[in-house]
């Protein structure tokens, strides 16, 4: 019990969902200012194009929240959207979605090891982690993409 | 207070550091990973060769620790390696470093608002935060360096 006592914490459950949610509207900008058949196109060493990416994004964020949650993890269950403005329509959604739900995470299940999905095992806070962590890297390659395609991507610091 | 009372704290002082410095040693990996030559003058779509990334995230680590330590906020002091083994001697002597001094961070410099470098101002902690998110965005941008390369980066979930 020494260690927690000694224990200096620097961020909390409500600042890192705020801190989510600002790296989410960066991705989100990120996701408008490409062109809608380069989002689902375009790439650079045959890399997945930028949608698939976003995709892979939303397939993550709730159902990690949710299985931190519950312990239950499910795959996200949704259909694949075809266009730029019904990716958006799913980013939104999930934006309330993760507000709501990540609020009702039950504190112990932060540090509580789990395996994610079947298969990562660590505690829930790492496994949230990982999500922005996965988010904010492949928001990076979106970036190199939209530079190729001569388009200057929002700007890093800008989370508002 | 009723705000501290409910407050649910999910990573510690000892927590970050820890992950930080897992995102450091995949940076690391990745720096290897490039041929010497293309480290220091290989991009996609006009950015920065990822060796001058790289030289950003190591300007930007130990000055900030020692800002939020300290409210100090002083430039990096060094010479720009030239060589891939140059800069990854630098990078092995910040590992160091940075152990050291986040470990003397005062708990309440964290939460603290300063200037960080007499310009960006946030808590301690949000600083810290933006310093290891730039270094996975732009090691993100290197990992597309790599692939147009025909290089394999390094998997992004190992972080021993």
């Amino acid at each position: 019990m020494a260690t927690e006592t000694t224990q200096v914490n620097v961020i909390a459950a409500e600042d890192l969902l705020a801190y989510w949610q600002g790296h989410r509207r960066l991705t989100r900008r990120t996701i408008e200012a490409f062109p809608e058949d380069k989002l689902f196109q375009f790439s650079v060493g045959g890399m997945r194009p930028f949608a698939v990416m976003a995709w892979e994004f939303i397939r993550m964020a709730v159902p990690i929240v949710e299985g931190v949650a519950t312990g239950k993890w499910e795959e996200y269950r949704g259909t694949k959207p075809e266009t730029k403005s019904e990716l958006l329509r799913l980013w939104d959604a999930q934006t309330a979605e993760l507000d709501e739900k990540f609020a009702k995470i039950p504190p112990h299940r932060f540090s509580e090891v789990d395996k994610a999905f079947g298969h990562w095992e660590m505690p829930g806070i790492a496994t949230i982690q990982y999500g922005i962590d996965n988010e904010i890297h492949h928001r990076g390659q979106g970036y190199v993409y939209l530079r190729a395609l001569g388009i200057e991507p929002p700007p890093f610091w800008e989370r508002n």
